[in-house]
């Protein structure tokens, strides 16, 4: 979410990346907003099919957040015949059924498609129809494959920089392998289990000093409760280590507040603040 | 790609669908264009914190093609502890690592996340910050999980709406049941293997009558190449009954020129224009 400098370090796209094709686009604004969705996905080629006002618009590049590079390497064709004629694959985004006889691909099957076609050394376009009527009948016969996002039927109105995003997203994702889920722990480590027991044994003292867990039968079920919670919160080091000053503050406080203390190193202190 | 009729069929969200908080939002026109992208994705409870410029702003239901109802149901907020107070798991996007220790999700575990929620019965809530800075580090502790979408880490400025878009379309898939493929084939059925072999032995009886397959030692491998074609293509019964059509005229037109021809009922026939 950063501005125009984002653009610095966008790489061209390889040759067999996949060509985005917009037929008939109307305004400049979208035609930005999709290179600049292009490249949050690394997507590079762009193609415009007779456009409406003509080409190049400055507005694009306003609009592109940075994105320049792609809009400057945009070529204009004046038919979709001429804007697929290099290509092998081509996919067609159809946001509502037609009476076409042609396999219908989900976002995500197509980018899988899309990958395919790269990695056998196949060229593949994407042709996404104009904001308001979409790709007519015509259009998609050019294609081979229909793609339809599965987004909510109810309403459907999809803008055309969001259907570039969410192809361009399936796109990286297919070939993306961050983990689904990982712990952001910075500088410091997850603490291992011995770690973790040390705060516990810790605390366990602690609050046995107190008096909060002395001779109650329900103490082995408390600690278990603590060693539960603990458990779950995958702490760092650096966090136990901040839990440990914690408990000793805590107790100290305790200690220097005469509160029932059978283990501590001084019984007197004064109630403070 | 409609325009704002699209929002005759948009339904109230269900209670415990997902909240998306947009914080400290600058802009009305991606406020409305965030409610779009979560009527996209069949999301509908909106909370604003401290949009910048105040709130109701007229420009946000111009922005929204439709999704109006989505923006007169939206609740500000001035801070976010009063946004997410009621809500049981909160996620917050962050476009960049941060040091913090805290499980980052991608969008589509986040939105599994989001969905095993509500069938829990919890309450849930996604941050995105505002256009420029995103989330600060105190947003981010108010939730329990990070979300980081996985895209082009040499392009990550994406725009608000853009990140609603990803994660209203991830929720909506996480339920969906399109499959990844499908033929879309209108009125006419699929045709059946022997539909298919009865047009093949259309086509090999008028080539065998052309003299096109005749006496030559690659008959058979001609004949199971055309099969392998028509096999591909996945036809329907009113294709089929097209290539008939097909076949038979070109025989016609054929016999009508008096091209060879042994196994045609008349032999004659003039050369036409």
């Amino acid at each position: 979410m950063t501005g125009r400098d984002g653009g610095a370090d966008l790489r061209p796209g390889a040759p067999l990346d996949p060509v985005v094709i917009l037929v008939r686009p109307q305004l400049a604004d979208n035609i930005g907003a999709c290179a600049r969705a292009m490249g949050n996905g690394g997507l590079f080629h762009l193609r415009l099919v007779a456009p409406r006002d003509g080409w190049p618009q400055e507005r694009a590049w306003r609009m592109a957040s940075g994105a320049d590079r792609i809009l400057d390497a945009a070529q204009v064709f004046p038919t979709v015949a001429d804007a697929v004629a290099d290509l092998h694959r081509v996919l067609a985004t159809c946001p509502r059924p037609r009476h076409v006889v042609k396999p219908v691909l989900t976002a995500r099957a197509g980018a899988g498609v899309l990958r395919d076609a790269a990695a056998r050394g196949l060229r593949s376009g994407v042709l996404f129809g104009p904001e308001r009527a979409g790709l007519d009948g015509e259009d998609m016969a050019q294609s081979d494959t229909l793609v339809r996002f599965p987004l909510n039927p109810g309403f459907d109105s999809l803008n055309l920089a969001q259907a570039v995003m969410v192809m361009a997203y399936e796109w990286w994702v297919a070939a993306d392998g961050t983990p689904a889920a990982v712990l952001q722990t910075g500088e410091s480590q997850v603490a291992s289990k011995a770690l973790l027991e040390g705060l516990l044994g810790h605390l366990v003292d602690e609050l046995d000093a107190s008096g909060f867990l002395r001779n109650t039968p329900k103490r082995p079920g408390m600690i278990r409760n603590l060693r539960h919670l603990l458990q779950r919160g995958e702490a760092t080091e650096q966090e136990l280590r901040t839990l440990h000053g914690v408990v000793a503050m805590l107790s100290r406080g305790r200690m220097r507040r005469g509160r029932p203390d059978e283990g501590g190193e001084d019984g007197g202190g004064e109630l403070e603040g």
